[in-house]
C-alpha cells in the first residue's frame, strides 16, 4: 500500500514525518460528510449568537504537550504487557509525539523527564523537535525512584526527607533538570513528590512540610527570572498513609511562600473521592495560583486512563471553569496543559489521540457555553435554567467544529481512523522491533 | 393571558388537566426548527444503519413512575424550603403527575407510598388516574418511620427486629399496603428498609439477616400471584454503621430465598463511592433478578439529585446494559422504573421534568450504540474502538429524536419551556396556596 | 431509692444538680478495683519514665463544651425518634450538660446556638450556668435555616448569597450573635456556612468565594478585640454539589484574609472519604491556625456518631498531633473543644458520656507517646519502631488515668454506671414528661 | 556476640532455624515484667469470668500462612527500594518463614506462588518445610501475568477471556498448580483474577461472567475430592474500569455455582471506601461459605499496609465475626488465614512480625468479648451498653496473654526486640547478600 511505503520511506530517512499532503488525501473520503455537518452546527450555533469561526479558532490553537514517558506501555505493580514499536530513545519519543500532532495537530510540546531524558545533543534534539512543530513544556524531575549509582537513596523522602544529604541530593536534582531545561528553551519546572509516609508515626508532620517548603525555595531560587515552578499534589500513592503535599490547600501554601512565579499543578486523578475539582480550579484561577493542569480519567484513585473515558461532564464542567478563567482572570497565567495517563491495555499512540479528542471536545463544549444568560440565571437563582444553559452546551455533538479546525490546520479530520489506515503502528513495529520498551516507568 | 386562563379553568373543574390543543399551539413556534433538526439527524443516522422511526417509537414508549412523595419540596437533617402550590392531597398529587405526563408523555405511571397515600375514595382515585392516563405501580411501604399512635416502634428496626412484635406489626403493615395495592391494579410491593445499626454491636449481624428473611418471605407469601416484590438495598443512611441489606449480593440472596417473584431493585444512589453499577445491572440481568430501578444522580452519597445532573455518562453506561438486557435476557422481566430524588431548592416539577429528559437521552443513547460493532470489538479485543463506538452514541446530540416522540404523543417540544410558558407553578400557587405542605416527608 | 429522691428534690429546687455526696458515695463500691488498677498502671508507667501526675492532671484539667443543640434527640431526614425528658428550654439544656458535667467534670462548658438559645434572662442564665461550673464557650450562627418570619431567605445561602439583601441579613444575624455571646462573657464565634450548590451551574464558584470573604471580614470587623472568629468546613451537606468552605484550604485562605483572631475550626465529620485528618491538624497548628474542634465519629459522612465508635485511632493519631502542637507550637492558640454528634438512637446524655470518655482516652494514650522515642526514630527513619512507639501508648489499657481524674475532682469513676445508678432519665422523664421536645433541629 | 555466631552457623549448615534455647536465653530479661503484667490481667479478666487459660491456648494454637512472595521488598508501579538479604530461592523463603515462625510460633504455613515457587526437589522441600514446623497452606495461581515463553496472553484477561485458548490456558495453569500444590500436601487453592476492562466498553460483562463461572467449575472439576477453591473478589486494581469479580457478591454466586467445596475469600483490602466488611464476614459465615482470609490494613485502598496499623478497631469487629462465627457457625469450615501485605518500605520479616502481633492482638480482644451480655444488651436494644461491651474488651491491654501464649510455645516473648537482638536481618545479608531480589512481584 503506498501510502504505508511513503511513510516507511520517511522513517528511513530518520525523521518520522506524516506529510500534509498523505493526510489530505486520507481527508477525501470524509470531507463530505463533514461539510455537511459543519453546515447544520455552524448554522444552528450562529443562530444562537455564537461565533463559529472564533471558536474553531480557539480549538486550532489549544495545544497540549504529550510527556515523553507516556508513549510506551504502562503498567501497575501487578506487571506490565508490552505494546510493539515504542520508542527507545529521546529522539524516538519525539517521532512519536510528532506523528500525534501531525495527526491532530493539538499536541505541539513535548514535556521531559529526567533522568529518563537527558538529551545527548542538545543541538540536534532541538533540530528535530523544530521540524515535528513541538517545543519543549514543562520539565519534570523525579526523586521518587533511586537511579543506578545513586549516591543518596529518596526511599525515605526526598525535599521531605530528614536525611540533609537526601535532601540536597534531590534539591540538587531539580536545578540540574532546570539546566537541562533552559538549553532546550523550556519555561517551567514541574515538581511532583512521592514524598509521604506509609505508617503513622514515621514521619513528623511539620517537620516534613517545613523541610519541604525550605527545598522548594531553594529550587525557586535556582530558577531563571522567567521561568515557573509548578507544585503538584497528590493525597496518595506511591505512600499510602500520608503524602507531604496531599492537597491543593498544601501546595497553594507553599507556591505562596515561595513566590509569585510558583504555581499550583492540578492532576485529574489527585484527588479523594467525589472531590469538586472544578471547584478547586474556580479557587486557584481566582488566586492566580493556577500554573499547570494534567489531564487523564480516573474511576477509583490516580487511574491515569483515557481522558473523558470515565466522566466526561466532570471534565467539561471543569473546562467551563477554566474557560471562564482564562477569560476573567487576568491574575492567572495562561495554564500549561498536559496528557498524564497510563497506557496499559491500549497503544499508546491511540490512547493519546483519544484523549485529545476528549479534550478539545470538552473545551468546545465550555466555549459555547452562553455565559450571560448563566450569569443572567445566577443572580436570579434559577437553578434549573443554569443547569439548561450548560446541558445544553454540553448536549451539542461538537465534534464538527474539531473536525474544522485540523482540517484547517492539515491534520487528520479523523486521526484515529487515519493512524489505522495509514499503518502507523505497523511501520514503527517494522522500524523498531516488537520487543522494544520505552525508558521509564 | 389566555393559556393561564384555560388552565385555570380546567383547574377549577378539579381535575387540573393541559389539554392537547394547548400544548399544540404552545409547540408552534419550535416546530420548524424541529424538523430542521430532525431531518438532518434522521438523515444522519439512518445513513449510518440505524432504525431511526423504531427508536423515536420505544422512546415514546418509555415510561417511569413518579413517586407521590416526590412533588413537594424535600428537604436534609438541616431543614427545608418549601415551595409554593405543593399538593396537599392524594388526589392533588394525582393532578401534578398528570401535568408532568400531559406536557412529557413520559411519566403515565404513579407509585404510592403508604400510609401517606391511603385512598379514601379507591373508585374515584382510579378515576382521577385514568383520566391522566396514569396506572399504579409499585407500591411503597413505610417501616422506617413510626405513625402518630403507632402500636410498635420501629427505632431498632422492623423486618429485622428482635422485638418480635415490632416485626410482625412490620410485617403487617406491608400486607396492608398489598391489599390497597390491589384495589389500585398495582402489580408490585417495594420493600425499602431503613433497618440496620448506628454503632459495632447494637445488632447481631447474622440474626438481624435471619429475620428480614423470615419476614421477607411472610409477606412474598402474601402477596397476590401476579405481583412482584421488589427488595431494594442501600448501605447507610439513615443507619450510619450497618444496613441489613447493605448491597445488591444481599438483596440478591434475599430474592432467591423469597422466590421466582422475588427481584433486586436497584436505586442509583444507594452505593458505595466509586461503584461500578452499570456491572450490577448486567449480572442480575443476567440472572433475571433485576425488578426495579430508581434514577437520581449523585456525587456523595443518597443525594437524590436530578437524574444526570451529576453523572450523565455513567446513566449512559447502565441504559447501555439496560438496553442490552432487554434485548438478549428473555429471563428477566421488564424492569419497573420510577424517579426516586428529592427538590430541594427547584420546583418539584420542573426537577421532574428535567429528570425526565436526562432518563430518555440516556436511553436514546444506548439506543444508538451500534451493538454488532461493539461485539466484534470485543471479540477482537480493540479497547479504542469499543471505547469509540459508546462514545460516539454518545456524544450524538439525540434530543431532537425526544422531540419526535412528544410531538408523536402530543406533548410539548420543550417541556420546560412549556411549564413556564403555560404558567403552570402561578397557577398551582394560585389554586393551592403559597404554604400548603405536601404530605409524606 | 434515697438517690433517687435526691436527685428528684434538688430538680424540683430549679437546680437540678447531683452533689459531690452522692457520687462519692456511688463511686464506693468500685474504690477498690480501682485502686488496684491503677496502682499497677502507674507503677508500669512510671518506669517506664511517664510522669503518671502529671498526666492525670491534664486529664483532669481538659474540658469539652457540650452543644446546646445535642441534648435531645436527633434524626435524619428518614425520620426522628424522640427520647423522654428532652429539655424544652435553655435552662433545661444548662441542668442537662451540669449533669453531665457533675459525673465526668469533663464538660466545664457550654456552646450555644443563636436563635435556638437565646437567652430571655441573661443575669438569671449566668448564674445558672455558674451553679453548675459551665462557661460559655464559642457562639454558634445559624444561616441554613429560615426562622419564622424571617425577613430574608437563606434557601440560595447566606454570607455567599448573590442577594444582597439575604447577604447582609446574615451578616447582621452573626453580629447579634456576637451581641448575646458578649453578654454571657463568651469569647469566640464558630461560623458553619451551609452556603453551596446543589447543581453544577447554580453558583459561580469565585462570586461565591469572594463574597463570602467579604462578609466574614464584616463579621470579624464586629468582634471585640479579645474575640476569635472560627471559620468551619465542610465538602457537602445539605448542599450536594458543591460547599464555598468545602476544605480545610479555604477556610486557611479565608480566615488569613480575615486577620489574626480567624481560625479554621476542624469538625472530624467534615472530610472526604479517607481523608487524612491528623496532617491537617498538624499543617494548621504550624500555621498557627487551628482555633477550634468538633469531635464525633463517622463511617461514611458527617454522621456525628459517638466519639471513637467507629476509628478510635484515627482519634488517637489526631489527639497525638494535638499534644505535640500545644507542646510546640506557641504561634497556635490553646483550641476550643466541643462535642458535636447527633443523638438518633441513643440517650443523649449517655451518648455525651461515652465521647467524652473516648475523647479523653485518645488524649490519655497521646499523652503517653514517649516523644522523644518516637523522634528519634523518625531521625532514622526506623519506620517499625515508630509504629511500635505508637502502638504501645494506643495499646495501653490508660481507663485508669482517667478513674483517677474523676476520683480526684469529685466525679463518677464509671458516669454511665452512675448515671444508670441514680436514674437520671428517669428523673428527667418524671420531671419533664416523656413527649417533650428540645428545641434546635 | 554469641547469638549471632549461633545464627550464622546454623545458616552455614542450610537450615536457618533460630533454636528454643536462643530465644529462651533472650526472653529472660523480659520474663519478670511479663510475670507481673500477666498476674495482674489473669487476676483481673478471671475475675470477670474469662478462662484465661483456655484464651491462651486459643492465641497459641491460632496459625497464619505467610505468602512466599511477601518475603522480599514489595513496591508500587512507581519503584521499588530492594532491601538486602532477601530470599532468592524457594529455600530460602522456607528459611524466612521458618525464622518468623520460630520467633512467634504464629506462622506455621506457607502459601505458594505458581510459577514464582514451582519446586525443583519436593521431597527436600517438604523436609525443610517440616524441620521448621511449616505446612503448605493454600496455593496460589498467577494468571495476571505473562510468563516468559507463554503460549498464551492474559492482557485482556484469563479465565474470562474471550479468546478461547488463552482461557484453556488459564484453566490449565490452575489444574498444574493443583498438580504441584497436591505433591505438597496443600489441599486448597486460591483464586486471585485481575480478569476485568479498563474501560467501559471493553468487555461484555454478561459474558464476562459467564465464561469465568464456566473456568471456575472446570477447574473445580480438576480438584481432588478434599481440596477447597477458595475465591477472591477485588472491585478493582490492576484493571480501573471493571473487575470481573467485583464484590463478594458475585464471589458468593460462582462459588455456589462450583459446588460444596467452593468458597469465598476475603481480603481486607479488597472493598470500596467506607466497606462493613464485619456484615460480609458475618454474612459468609451464616451460609457456610466463608473459605479464606487475608489480613492486611489500608487507608485508600489495596495497600497491603501492616495489619493493625491504620484500622485496628475495624480489625477487632472484624474478628469478632470470626470468633462468633467459629463457635455458632458449624456450616462453614474454620477458615484459612493468611497475610497478604507488601512491605515497601519495612523490613518484611519485622512487618511480618507486627502484623502477627495485631492480627492475635484482635483475636484476643474478640475472645474477650462477653457474648451473653451481647446479646442481652441487643435483644434489649440497649446500644450504649452494647458499644460498652465491644469497647471493654477491645481497650484491654491483652499483649500479656500474647506473651503467654509465645512463653508457653517457646517464642520470643517480644519477637521485634528478639529478631533485632539476635541480628536476623544482618545474618541474612551476611549469608545472602545485599542486592538480591526475591522472585516474584
Amino acid at each position: 500500500m503506498s501510502r504505508f511505503k511513503t511513510l516507511t520511506r520517511l522513517i528511513k530517512n530518520q525523521n518520522m514525518i506524516i506529510g500534509k499532503d498523505i493526510i489530505e488525501q486520507n481527508n477525501k473520503s470524509e470531507v463530505e460528510n463533514f461539510n455537511s455537518d459543519f453546515a447544520y452546527l455552524s448554522d444552528k450555533l450562529t443562530k444562537s449568537g455564537a461565533n463559529v469561526s472564533e471558536i474553531v479558532n480557539k480549538i486550532a490553537d489549544f495545544q497540549v504537550a504529550i510527556p515523553s514517558w507516556a508513549l510506551g506501555a504502562g503498567g501497575t505493580r501487578f506487571g506490565r504487557f508490552s505494546y510493539g514499536g515504542e520508542p527507545s530513545s529521546l529522539e524516538q519519543k519525539l517521532d512519536d509525539v510528532g506523528l500525534i500532532h501531525a495527526l491532530t495537530h493539538s499536541a505541539g510540546a513535548i514535556s521531559l523527564h529526567i533522568p529518563w531524558d537527558i538529551p545527548s545533543d542538545v543541538k540536534a534534539i532541538k533540530e528535530k523537535a523544530a521540524s515535528h512543530g513541538l517545543i519543549f513544556d514543562a520539565m519534570n524531575s523525579n526523586t521518587f525512584q533511586d537511579q543506578p549509582n545513586a549516591k543518596q537513596s529518596y526511599k525515605f523522602g526526598s525535599l521531605n526527607a530528614v536525611n540533609e544529604d537526601a535532601r540536597a541530593y534531590a534539591v540538587e536534582h531539580n536545578k540540574e533538570v532546570i539546566r537541562i531545561g533552559k538549553e532546550l528553551d523550556s519555561k517551567s519546572l514541574t515538581v511532583w513528590l512521592a514524598d509521604g509516609a506509609s505508617f503513622p508515626g514515621q514521619l513528623n508532620f511539620q517537620t516534613a512540610l517545613s523541610k519541604t517548603e525550605q527545598s522548594l525555595k531553594e529550587i525557586y531560587a535556582g530558577m531563571p527570572e522567567d521561568w515557573k515552578l509548578f507544585i503538584e499534589y497528590k493525597p496518595y500513592e506511591p505512600n499510602f498513609y500520608s503524602t507531604t503535599i496531599q492537597d491543593w490547600g498544601t501546595s497553594f501554601m507553599l507556591a505562596n511562600a515561595c513566590g509569585d512565579r510558583a504555581y499550583t499543578l492540578v492532576d485529574l486523578g489527585h484527588h479523594l473521592p467525589n472531590s469538586n475539582i472544578e471547584q478547586i480550579v474556580a479557587t486557584l484561577m481566582y488566586k492566580g495560583k493556577l500554573g499547570g493542569f494534567h489531564f487523564n480519567d480516573s474511576k477509583y484513585g490516580d487511574d491515569d486512563l483515557t481522558v473523558g473515558s470515565i466522566k466526561p461532564y466532570a471534565l467539561f464542567l471543569i473546562f467551563n471553569e477554566l474557560v471562564y478563567g482564562i477569560e476573567n482572570n487576568p491574575q492567572n497565567p495562561y495554564p500549561a496543559w498536559m496528557i498524564d495517563a497510563s497506557h496499559n491495555i491500549k497503544d499508546p499512540l491511540e490512547d493519546l489521540i483519544q484523549s485529545l479528542e476528549a479534550i478539545l471536545i470538552a473545551y468546545a463544549q465550555a466555549l459555547l457555553v452562553d455565559q450571560k444568560a448563566l450569569k443572567d440565571a445566577q443572580l436570579n437563582n434559577d437553578v434549573v435554567r443554569a443547569q439548561e444553559i450548560l446541558q445544553n452546551a454540553y448536549r451539542t455533538d461538537v465534534r464538527p467544529l474539531l473536525k474544522a479546525a485540523r482540517l484547517h490546520t492539515g491534520a487528520a479530520l479523523d486521526p484515529i481512523a487515519a493512524y489505522r489506515n495509514l499503518k502507523v503502528r505497523e511501520t514503527l513495529i517494522s522500524e523498531r522491533g516488537l520487543n522494544v520498551k520505552a525508558t521509564g516507568l
